[in-house]
């Protein structure tokens, strides 16, 4: 027997559809499995709330609603054109419930193709974090960013996170984090996965990008890198997660690659789904 | 109510793995059909028949093996590397029960989307064949065929055949292929097709090709030609039929396209499928 997975999400509205895309992909290829989705967010609307709550309900599954309140992060240093939203992920320990140790996050822009009990099973006892590395970060980029901080051959992606809360509560202070967000405001790109891989890249534990954060651009990359074994056959039958990192998104129009139909299959299936739970209501 | 529909496929041993897929995506996007299946061969080994049989009964339809006798097409002309097997497709007539009126032959190579219930209820009583005009020839192509005995502007791709068998038994005379192709034995490239469209094309009822008869390869010409509405979205919403045309198939290595992730996965979930139905029988 197997426990309840904590999943936790952080969006606002605009992400809500693919959302629900992720969270279908996540209950069709984990059957047998219960999820907890836990949902930090400051401003997606109420009926829109209400209508994903019954949604995941309808599936079966539980969902918690953490609202953040406008005082949170009152001293936190905003840069650019984030908000403080960027800081959800990385102090999300805070407002989660205190008997939770353990939660994976999950961005939205991802869809889940296989189990996830394997990844959600990793011993990170020890660690923060675990996490994968996006090893084939153009090196243009790489220039880009020149933080100091830390090795750029380190440099873990934050959109899946398997968290040890726990730890994570002894551990993180937030104010190491506003104030190297402060020092380094000019520099950060993607600023939480700045901060993580700048201030925690050692605690984390590392797992295998081809099957917990596929990142869609790279098809050619990994399987060269994997001497052909990583080919399309290999990521329907083995991988985990599919991240659609980048720019352009599988719901944008003029989106292209090869995981382009397989993402509006889902998208089409999640909204079958839904809106017969809808019907039935 | 809806009858039973009739699908014709013909083909040898190598073609039975994509022939699954096709079958599995047939099944499983026309929900509440029941079809028969009529397979038309002359070397499929016993045993792999035999499993074939038994997937598509386990999967609640029927299934009519007809086995080519040594003797069809005796007199038939033979070129270039092609068998006989050419003929089937155009005779199919001959050798299916005389009860059958309709039939829908479908290439293997295809995976079926949505339902083909609007293809297979068109009213071709007028005509002998329903089929899809493939535009998008390439110039080179068509030029390199210069068949003189028909307007190359029609050209109707033989992948997707709804056939109307009884004004077939009364129309279709088999001494004007065999003709046809001896005289112009030098000059065909796609033999079957290239007879039925010199010698048919005024009989052959066009339908609409983005719907049932999508070309795998033609992702652009399609969204171009119709002022972008058949994208992404539009095909997985309401193609029925995927035609992935061509030499490189999807179940090849190093093959590439949009449609990829799409056919692996269903070809997993193919063997998914039938894999259960061994395991209980």
């Amino acid at each position: 027997m197997h426990g309840e997975m904590n999943i936790l999400v952080t969006l606002d509205a605009n992400y809500v559809p693919p959302l629900r895309v992720m969270l279908y992909s996540l209950f069709l290829n984990n059957p047998g499995e219960r999820f907890h989705i836990f949902l930090l967010h400051s401003s997606i609307p109420s009926p829109l709330l209400a209508q994903l709550e019954a949604e995941i309900a309808g599936q079966g599954h539980d969902i918690s609603v953490i609202k953040a309140q406008e005082d949170w992060f009152a001293q936190a240093p905003v840069i650019k054109h984030y908000t403080k939203e960027m800081y959800y992920r990385l102090l999300a320990f805070r407002y989660l419930p205190e008997h939770l140790d353990k939660v994976l996050y999950l961005d939205p822009d991802i869809l889940i193709i296989n189990s996830i009990r394997p990844l959600y099973n990793t011993d990170i006892n020890n660690y923060l974090y675990a996490a994968c590395f996006h090893n084939n970060l153009p090196v243009r980029k790489i220039n880009k960013l020149r933080l100091k901080a830390y090795e750029m051959e380190e440099y873990f992606n934050s959109g899946v996170l398997l968290m040890n809360l726990e730890r994570q509560r002894k551990h993180i202070n937030e104010e190491e984090i506003f104030s190297y967000v402060s020092k380094y405001r000019n520099r950060l790109i993607l600023p939480d996965q700045d901060v993580l891989n700048a201030l925690y890249s050692n605690q984390i534990k590392k797992v295998d990008e081809a099957l917990y954060n596929y990142d869609t651009r790279q098809y050619s990359y990994y399987k060269l890198r994997s001497n052909g074994e990583v080919d399309m056959g290999f990521i329907i039958r083995n991988t985990s997660i599919l991240h659609f990192c980048g720019k352009r998104k599988p719901w944008h129009k003029n989106y292209s690659s090869r995981f382009h139909s397989l993402y509006k299959h889902y998208e089409l299936r999640a909204q079958d789904a839904f809106s017969a739970h809808h019907s039935q209501t």
